[in-house]
């Protein structure tokens, strides 16, 4: 193999009562990444298209994340890569796991070897930690394995796949709107109170019963997030609007998509996950941000190898 | 039917990660509740062995609970309450849950009324809050409905009865000592750290998929307290040491039962559990608390009728 082409899903993180260990991998749009492998030793991105960021290795997620692999997995090969940026930059997408999975599930596969998706992950994280400031999985796990996800503990790489309902369909609205990283990393110095913890604990734990035993309205019941929505929904206008709106038109609960501003909903049949989207479409057009809306399945499968 | 004979098992409740939702029925000791119908209205608690508590039905957990489910369904009849108390008082394995459930399950019984055990939780909870100065129902869900319970909402009565392996047994050791209840409702006014709120979730989370599926190891790295523990382990002589002892000779965990003094450990299997409570004797017969140790499967069934 001389090149190989990759697509790496987005993803929904921080999914209502799972806060910084919940996520969902989408179906709808995935960065690609063209890998070649090259005589002349060391990393080089080519060419990004669809994103206005740079290509020196140091500065860029899927450089970040491929370095620390061949760190730990020397090559004699050099790489040149090509990215096609489609999820969006800031968007709360996942944007920066979709990169970095792509760059070291891309390179590892192009070398042919055998390592586990699960050992490939903290390098992934290494690329996740520099654009978001923090070394979190939340994204990157989904987009790794495809499937609804729970990170356990990223320390010992203890991460599950969890069943859901076939039948689930996400509604995303995008808002272009740039969230200040600042306001974002406040929330992980608050304090929360006991009754709030209890909460939140009972819904996730509710949650996980729902999608083993395809309890659509215990799932719904329990997409509530306690303790971080009220700090991130004044970031984002119109933000308790569209959720009312979600849940008028039958979505099974509806939330922040990572840190924002994209928000998700979660319906039963897609019938239902186009009325969310077009109820989002009507509130949003009232104001003068540009927005994107989609909807999309869960992708079981995650990142992928497109050509070779 | 002129009067029945219940039994109406312990409990452990703050199971771990599952702090004020999560619980489980013992199947090794019950409160027996001898009810006659009678035809001098009113209630009467004639007698009570095994605990030196009132009889006096506005101070006795039973007697609070019966009266709360009678205002809401009178009956034209009196009832006569013997109880024998074989769940120790203030031992944290739901001694007061125990009997509120079996008065309030008994009488509705004994009427041959057609009211479901979720619709007893309220009447048997005011009871528990005269006992605990809380309404919560985490011992009361698994005395009622028998197994692995998750008190997901109980103003909407939203209580889950979890899967569990079929392989699981419970060791207790019960510590002869008196917890201040003031100690104890200190907890509910701390704030939680954001770090320890996401790692407390993520076991829960781990934990309920164990459970759903059959996975002693994840239900073992779950098996985890980030938030009361460290609090009231304090409370508790020999707390870690206990803690250690378990887990040294193969629990899948071990932690603090209800509010204390009592302290449960998990295994996978019979001999495991032995194991346990024998090393649990080694170390308590080093100091002067007088104690107990039991082992107990998980009881399926909850509150039941003995005699009628």
């Amino acid at each position: 193999m001389e090149s190989i082409k990759v697509v790496s899903p987005s993803s929904v993180a921080n999914v209502s009562c799972g806060f910084d260990i919940l996520g969902i991998c989408l179906d709808h749009t995935g960065d690609e990444m063209l890998i070649k492998k090259s005589k002349i030793p060391g990393l080089r991105i080519l060419k990004i298209n669809g994103a206005d960021i740079s290509t020196k290795i140091e500065k860029n997620v899927a450089g970040i994340a491929a370095k620390s692999y061949l760190k730990k997995y020397p090559s004699r090969f050099g790489f040149e890569i090509e990215i096609i940026k489609k999820v969006s930059v800031g968007s709360g997408l996942g944007s920066s796991a979709s990169s970095a999975v792509a760059a070291v599930y891309g390179i590892n596969y192009l070398l042919e070897r055998n390592i586990k998706k699960i050992d490939l992950i903290n390098h992934a994280v290494v690329g996740e930690a520099y654009a978001s400031g923090q070394a979190h999985a939340d994204n990157i796990a989904p987009t790794m394995f495809g499937g609804f996800t729970l990170v356990r503990d990223l320390s010992s790489l203890d991460i599950l796949k969890l069943p859901y309902p076939n039948d689930i369909y996400i509604t995303i609205i995008h808002p272009e709107i740039e969230i200040k990283t600042s306001m974002v990393r406040e929330i992980t110095n608050k304090k929360i109170s006991m009754n709030k913890v209890i909460k939140q604990t009972a819904n996730l734990g509710g949650l996980i019963s729902g999608l083993y035993s395809n309890n659509y309205e215990l799932i719904s019941r329990c997409l509530v997030d306690e303790i971080v929505e009220e700090y991130r929904a004044e970031l984002i206008p119109d933000y308790y609007l569209l959720k009312e709106s979600a849940i008028k038109n039958g979505a099974l609960g509806c939330g922040i998509s990572g840190s924002g501003p994209s928000i998700f909903s979660m319906s039963k049949g897609k019938e239902t996950a186009l009325k969310v989207k077009i109820g989002f479409e009507e509130i949003f057009s009232n104001n003068k941000i540009k927005f994107k809306t989609f909807i999309s399945k869960i992708n079981n499968e995650g990142v992928k190898v497109i050509e070779r």
